[in-house]
This record gives C-alpha cells, sequence and structure tokens, in this order.
C-alpha cells in the first residue's frame, strides 16, 4: 500500500512526492524502497502488486525498477485501506487460484530487519495452514504512544496468539494502563493472510465491495482492468480495513514482535529514531545550530542553514517550502499548509 | 560608495549579492537604485561616479545602465573609505579642474527625497561659495540609537552650522544624553565639499595616501587608470573618511536633516521601517505566520514558509541560505556565517 501523502511531514512529503517515496531518516534508501527489500527474502520480486495511486506510478517504478508495470495497480482516488486491498486481492486471484499475502504500508521503519523476515515467515506458514485465519503483527510497546491503535490478547505468550480486541488511539492515561497490562501490542498495519480467508472475510462483512468488484472479475488481469477499476472505485466505501473487516472477524490472530518498528508518522518519531548531537538536536542537511536544544532540523540537499536559539522546534527546507514550527504544535501543520 | 558586502543581513546580502543591489523593503528599487534616483535632481547622470570592488562592477551598470562603465571605479580591495573617497577625488579632477563633490553610501534608506533633494541642493551651494568646508549632514535623532556615531554643534540654529566635534557609536546610558542635549545628530556618512576642500584635506591629514595617488596622477581618465589602482591601491591606509579627514580637520560643517533616514544596517532596524501585521510582525513573500509575534520573516520569491509558535525571530530564506534566529541576537550573524 503506497498511495498516502503524508500531510503530516510537510514540506518533506507532499503531494508531488508523499513520504514513502522519501528518505527522511537519510538512510540512502526511500521508504518504499527499504519496504520492498525487507521483504525480498520472503517474497520474490515477481509476487509483489504495488497499490497506489495513479499520480505516482511512475514513482514507483523509478524506486522500484525491478517490478514490471503491470505490477503497480493504481487507484483513481483515495478509498482508504478495504478497497484498496479488495482491488489487490482481486488482481491476486486474477493470478493464481490461492495466495499466502502480507499487506503492508510503504513508508514504516523497521531497524531489526532479520528478526521482522522471521516473524513474517512464521507468520505466512501460520495463515497457509490456518486458512481462514487473520493476522495482523503485533509489536511489544516500549512506551504509553499515543498515536497508534492496540491490539489487546488475553494471555501473553510466545509466537501466534488469538486477539482479543482492537483498540482505537488511546489517551495517556489509557495507553499507560496498556503498557502495564502487558497484553496489548501496537498495532502496525501489517496483515497476513490466506487469499481465502480475506474473501471470504469480505463476503460477511464487507459484501457491498465483493458485489462491486464481482462485476468485472473476468477483467482484472487484462488490459480492460484499470477501465473497471477507474469506473467502480469512486463507488466502494470509504474504510479501513481494521473497521472494515478486523473488527468484525473471528479468526484473528497476532504476534508480539519486536523487530525496531516505527510508522515514523510524525516529526516527533522521526526526532526519536534519529541520531541525536549533544544538545538533543537531530539534524541533517548543511547547517550549523547555535543556542538550539532538542530541535529537528532537515534541510534539502544543495541548501545551507543557520538555527539559533531555538528550543524543542522543527525547521524543515524542501522543495521551495520552509517549515518554522513548536515540535509540541506539529499535529497541526495539516491546517497550516491548508492555509498557505 | 558601493564596495561593501553588507554581512549583516546574511542570507539576504552576501559577498555575490550585497545589500547596495537588493530590494530589501520590497520597494521596487534597489538600495544602489533607489540612491541614484535620489541624487539625480540635484547631479545629473554623466557626473555620477560609482566606486566598488571590481566584482560588483557589472551588477552596477546592471543596475544604473543610464552609467558609461568608465563611470564605475573598481577598487581591486577594500580599504575603507579615505582610499575609496581619494581615488574617486583624482578621477574626478582627472575630468575637470574643479568640482563640488557629494559622497553617498549607496545602501541607505531615504523616505522624504524631496526634503533630501532640498538639504543636498543647499549644502553644495554652501561648500561651492564656502571652498574650505568640509560637510556632513546630520539627521535629527528620533531615539537614543547606539549604533550610529553622532556630531556635536555648539548651538542649535536651522540650516549649516560648524560642527564641534564627532562622537563615536555611545553606550545606551550616552546616547540618551545626546539626545535630551539637542546638540548631538545621528552622522549619515553624507558628505559634501568642493574638490580643493577635500583635496587639501587630504594632504595635510593623509599625505601619504596622497603621495601615492600623485605618482599616477597623469594616467586618471586614461585607460592606464585601473592597472595603476590595481598596483597602487593595496598600499593605501586601511583608515575611514571620518577618522582620516573629519576628525583631524578645522572647517567643518553640518546640518540637522530630517528626511527619513536610515542606514537599515541590521535587520532591527528592518523590522522598524517595514510594514508590521496585527501581531507586529513584518513579513515579505509567501508566508503564512501562525502564534508569532515581532518577528521579521523574509522569505524568496518562488518558494513558500509556514512560521509558527515564534516570538521576536528572524526567519530568512534567500539564495539556498536559511536564516532561523533571535532578533536580540541578529549581531551574532557574522560569526554564525563564519561557522557554516
Amino acid at each position: 500500500m503506497a498511495g498516502g501523502i503524508g500531510s503530516r511531514f510537510w514540506p518533506l512529503s507532499k503531494d508531488n512526492c508523499p513520504k514513502q517515496f522519501l528518505d527522511i531518516l537519510g538512510t540512502g534508501k526511500s521508504f518504499i524502497r527499504a519496504t520492498f527489500e525487507r521483504f525480498l527474502p520472503v517474497v520474490p520480486a515477481k509476487n509483489f502488486v504495488v497499490v497506489t495511486n495513479a499520480a505516482y506510478k511512475a514513482l514507483v517504478l523509478e524506486h522500484l525498477p525491478e517490478l514490471r508495470e503491470n505490477q503497480v495497480l493504481c487507484e483513481p482516488m483515495r478509498r482508504n485501506t478495504a478497497p484498496c486491498i479488495a482491488y489487490a486481492t482481486y488482481h491476486i486471484l486474477s493470478q493464481c487460484h490461492e495466495a499466502s499475502i502480507a499487506v503492508t504500508p510503504a513508508d514504516h521503519l523497521v531497524t531489526n530487519e532479520r528478526e521482522f523476515q522471521r516473524v513474517i515467515g512464521e507468520g505466512l506458514d501460520f495463515v497457509e495452514h490456518k486458512r481462514e485465519a487473520l493476522m495482523t503483527i503485533g509489536i511489544k510497546p516500549s512506551r504509553p504512544e499515543t498515536g497508534y491503535g492496540y491490539i489487546e490478547v488475553d494471555e501473553v505468550r510466545d509466537g501466534i496468539v488469538p486477539v482479543k480486541s482492537f483498540k482505537e488511539k488511546p489517551d495517556l492515561e489509557t495507553a499507560k494502563k496498556f503498557l502495564a497490562a502487558g497484553r496489548y501490542f501496537w498495532n502496525s498495519g501489517i496483515f497476513l493472510w490466506s487469499s481465502d480467508a480475506i474473501m471470504n472475510a469480505f463476503k460477511s462483512h464487507l459484501p457491498d465491495m465483493v458485489n462491486l468488484f464481482d462485476e468485472g472479475k473476468p477483467l482484472f488481469g487484462t488490459d480492460k482492468e484499470q477501465d473497471f477499476i477507474n469506473r467502480q472505485f469512486e463507488r466502494c466505501e470509504n474504510i479501513s480495513i481494521d473497521y472494515g473487516v478486523m473488527e468484525r472477524s473471528h479468526s484473528r490472530y497476532t504476534v508480539a514482535a519486536d523487530f525496531g518498528w516505527s510508522d515514523i508518522g510524525t516529526w516527533g518519531s522521526l526526532y526519536t529514531h534519529a541520531a541525536h548531537d549533544g544538545a538533543g538536536n537531530a539534524a541533517t542537511g548543511h547547517a550549523v545550530l547555535v543556542d538550539t536544544t532538542g530541535s529537528v532540523v532537515n534541510i534539502e540537499k544543495g541548501y545551507e542553514a543557520i538555527v539559533q536559539g531555538m528550543d524543542h522546534c522543527l525547521v524543515a527546507l524542501r522543495d521551495h517550502s520552509l517549515l518554522v514550527c513548536r515540535l509540541d504544535d506539529e499535529q497541526q501543520i495539516k491546517h497550516w499548509v491548508e492555509k498557505l
């Protein structure tokens, strides 16, 4: 899934180059490239399917030149994750009769790739054999994070366990209770299932969406697929896979993984994961920081900056756009960009 | 005089485009262009002589296309105002036997041009008839400014009066006394004199410099002038006209002018003279200011900016360089730029 526009990272991510195509952490790879390479030991390149906005098709192929053009599926508009996954599933089933499928956002950070591959491999084995299972990768929480949804389990065991419930983003007090209880994991948004399991779940919980896609079933995998999607996709309910399927299902599993995961969803999370100087600043690019503490400074290549007298601020310059703000207020970025 | 590099206005002014060539206030004209037009009713275009660094000759001719190339004199290196003025005087005397001369920086602001022209016209009449007089334009002070030198007079009268003494930049307490006394004016750095008066003053007070220039006297105004200057100029004493001549002279005059003058020497002074929004911000360029007060935001054309949560700060983006700092600390800009 690589269709997001990542407005929370403005000006680094913008409509014309959203977060998944950026190397925000300076690792030398964009998020989508890193995601591809992270899955490559488990999934052969020919089996990847990228769903993105039509506007980003060329960018996807640029970042993943190993893919053929027909491995990049184009949404004509954003309709959240359930229609995205339904589209991909119909496309995959046009290529093969059954499949074990991993669904993943293309803009997350994983620092322990070997452990990631182990967890994904085990999970795919599990869903291949337990063919009704819908599995979500849980992440062992390291702090009372209020920015993520949580997965509740009945009892903590090693390995794959049933899900008791899904919890929306909690307030801080609740998040602290979750952390203390030890039975709550962060919802990574990474899913594993067999094609049978997800198709049956769509049929049970989102039958209208199934009817919409069934109308064009013979067209998937042909040169008429895109036309059909362009016509039908708008009619899909705008709903996430979490609300639309996972919360309504009774065969849900998770595993408490620990592979250095972050969705890097905010400048603050970037700050958490980036290297800091002695004054607690995370700076990238050609910048001199003077009397500045606890700040994120992100300067585009080819530019130079002096940042002085700032505390817990964000200074980001990219693509002819500059953001100077307090890190504490970054959740407002979207509104400021609208004003601009 | 248009040879300065204006490092205090980084990143707007830089070595490759110093302050005199910028339209910092957004008036539609660079400072040098505005200075030229301000003098044009008093001095015909063919009588202008611009002294600048060799690196800026093309820029001068671009901003003042009315000038011929030989009206732009090039210093091979910076040597302060006394050698600059001596060079120009020798050049002028190669073109005519006597002249009334106005010497002016090319990067000041004047808001009442008509009053300016009246004052300059009267002053030039004065020095034409009182041929030994060295005249400095004084400015009636409006605040206890510590960033300017002061001119002391014995008694305050309308019109042109003798100078008692020149005072260096005072501390705040002294500046307050100057303001209260009413006998102290800001030193604008604009001078008026006859060619006889300034040549005699150079001979009396800077005889070594006169000897240096005399060696090439027949070469001024010829195609050998530049070669001669390139060889000799380095040997000139690095001294200002104020220290080298004015403070040592006994025939000094001034006038207390009031034509809306500022040397716009700092971001703070720019803030003083620019238009403010309701929150006391002076912003130019495409910028959205949120929860920001008393700040200067200066964004280059073609860029956009969001500035949030700042108070008494400076955000300036120009020529691939960004400065974010506290306005109170702007006197340190030069040091930060050196670090960068």
